[in-house]
């Protein structure tokens, strides 16, 4: 990579290079944070429009049939399904993940009585770890035993960026009896996954990362066709039952995926989740994970180039190893992330020392890591990082 | 009630009829099913799109901050709170009704331990009833005994529209030492409430029927202060964390209320609940209750009088007895209600056979109440009701 013109020629043969037309990008700002919000779709804004105005405003109540909304966690969790390989009847879109996760843990381990143990690794995301000690109390498992029933894993981790092996996980699992309940936050959209021919049990996933579901959007549960009948989760509400509007003496589970619904679902934040999966339209997901390998790589050989040893690589070197983001470690990463932010560069800090990068190939180009790179070279010569003002605010988000 | 000029004239002198400019009412609509979902106030759609095009769309990320997306369920929850007499600190926004009653259900049972049992009434609200069970297991209660340590109750069921004494419950339950639950659903936004005046443990609501924030707008949870230091609920996420972005190995909830959060709120659903309560301002709960008894003791005075024992009526006689929704039972409600929609009057139907009118005083009218009367007089004596086209779709909403 001699220059900015040859990041410039990739962005030219780039197969995805008109998808970034699907969004809205602020001029001149270099979005890399798209692994904690994505951007907003071209066809959101107009989408919540219609159901905030006709829907909710024109036709009212009748909307939960006329409009769909009834159907929308299914709906829009077949929709879902189809980036994660799975065949529809088994993603429903609804509630966050923490409460998705909850969910079907506990469904799980109902699976598994005898086996009640839940192994989770020390460095996956923290709800993941704190709903795994909120189900399991003290029997929270590092490592494989004869008493582990469940392992609830993050395909892609957070913060190194580590992509697990899904299939050969689970398969090894199955071997041993044990049930895996899959965390895609961070892989859904940008690595590609096969559920069902990985013969996954369950999985759960936000959406507002690279799916662009936009803040907060509801997240997803997946459970295989062949768990369902058994599945009994402790979120009991209305929406799961068979008959909801029987107003029936017992609760009897809905058939099918239904059952993991509780609650009535945020029907504006799903109807933007619903416009913005149409950016993945076409889109093929191998050319997506192509991508994604060619602009991390691109990014970790510039930076080893221009910076030698000053960042140590916080990701797998390995480029199949990660997902779609990269860390770097620096023992001012707090200071030099707020700088980069203020020369239009948006990636973000994760405690103790690391900035931390997400590059969303559906918007993002070759060109915006080669200047990226040069404007972190620029911060780093300025010197301008080390000022009170980069230095004094306390990461919040 | 002599004439429709009579109801005309209380229109012209309620104290309320301004506020219903703040809705978009269909023209020719008669909308009585805000018990179930509100109408749309005016700044709402402005607001949804403010938040999706220059917060989410250019502010992106940032927005967690300088947009307030992380304050929000504190934010709104002490809005909420102002209408349901809890001073600040007491009441976040997020999740659904059902997530919250779970989540205070399992708190509140964990400080009584050695009362287990749960009490809550045959006819209660179905997920109210659900997750109660699913919660207690065997050790539901019908009655108060030694063993029930918490009671969970509909301040207004949904159904027959009783009104709960909320205060004089609250005050025996804790002679008996007993902790209570209330679901506020059907009375938020038109019952005056006084949680803190009323020495109450612990609430829970929606906020898309009188509160108008949406369809599946997130619903709240209020804990008294002097439960908080002591709660411990089961969905432990990371919002829900003392120092969320520490990462930290163990969950450690956070001081005050906002240990109930539980995952990333859905911020678009958010922002349509928050412009929608601006419906409220200065606007007097004594003067909606005024106008809430007056609206549907005038709606029996007149069924009574146009329709004799036709219809039943299904709610308590006694204005004070009654929230805002009055119920009639009739042996063909189901293709009544259906023609009646017909005719431009919006109520619902609920199993077996009853007919449900919620009348909103923020922007239903005296006439309303005379039209409906008089349409439903139409529908009776025209027989219309009685055909295949109303009797045939079996009820989904």
């Amino acid at each position: 990579m001699a220059d900015r013109q040859h990041a410039l020629d990739l962005d030219a043969t780039d197969p995805l290079a008109g998808v970034r037309a699907r969004f809205r990008i602020p001029d001149g700002l270099i979005y890399l944070d798209g692994n904690s919000l994505g951007a907003l779709p071209v066809g959101v804004p107009a989408a919540v429009g219609r159901t905030v105005e006709q829907e909710w405003g024109t036709d009212l109540i009748g909307s939960w049939n006329a409009n769909g909304w009834w159907d929308a966690p299914r709906r829009v969790g077949d929709r879902v399904g189809a980036l994660v390989g799975a065949a529809p009847g088994q993603v429903v879109v609804c509630d966050s993940t923490t409460v998705n996760l909850y969910k079907l843990l506990v469904a799980a381990r109902r699976l598994r009585p005898e086996r009640p143990a839940v192994l989770i690794d020390a460095d996956d995301f923290p709800t993941d770890r704190y709903i795994v000690e909120s189900v399991a109390g003290a029997s929270v498992a590092r490592s494989l035993g004869p008493e582990v029933g469940v392992v609830v894993r993050s395909h892609v981790n957070y913060q190194s960026g580590r992509l697990h092996d899904l299939a050969g996980l689970t398969a090894a699992a199955h071997d041993a009896g044990v049930l895996v309940l899959w965390d895609l936050s961070h892989s859904v959209g940008v690595v590609p996954v096969d559920l069902d021919g990985a013969g996954a049990d369950f999985a759960v996933s936000c959406t507002y990362k690279y799916l662009n579901g936009g803040p907060g959007a509801p997240a997803f549960a997946y459970v295989a066709h062949r768990h369902q009948e058994a599945l009994r989760q402790p979120l009991a509400g209305w929406l799961g039952h068979a008959q909801p509007f029987a107003m029936a003496p017992g609760y009897e589970p809905a058939a099918g995926i239904g059952r993991v619904l509780a609650g009535t679902p945020p029907i504006v934040s799903l109807a933007a989740l619903e416009a913005a999966l149409d950016a993945y339209d076409g889109v093929s997901l191998a050319d997506v994970r192509a991508k994604s390998v060619a602009l991390t790589s691109l990014f970790i050989e510039l930076v080893a180039d221009r910076f030698g040893d000053a960042f140590s690589l916080a990701s797998p070197a390995a480029a199949l190893d990660r997902g779609a983001h990269v860390c770097l470690s620096h023992p001012d990463a707090y200071p030099i992330v707020q700088a980069l932010i203020a020369r239009g560069v948006v990636g973000d800090f994760r405690q103790p020392d690391l900035l931390r990068f997400g590059f969303a190939p559906l918007y993002s180009r070759y060109v915006d890591v080669w200047d990226t790179v040069d404007r972190l070279a620029a911060v780093m010569a300025s010197g301008e990082w080390d000022t009170a003002a980069y230095r004094r605010r306390a990461a919040v988000t």
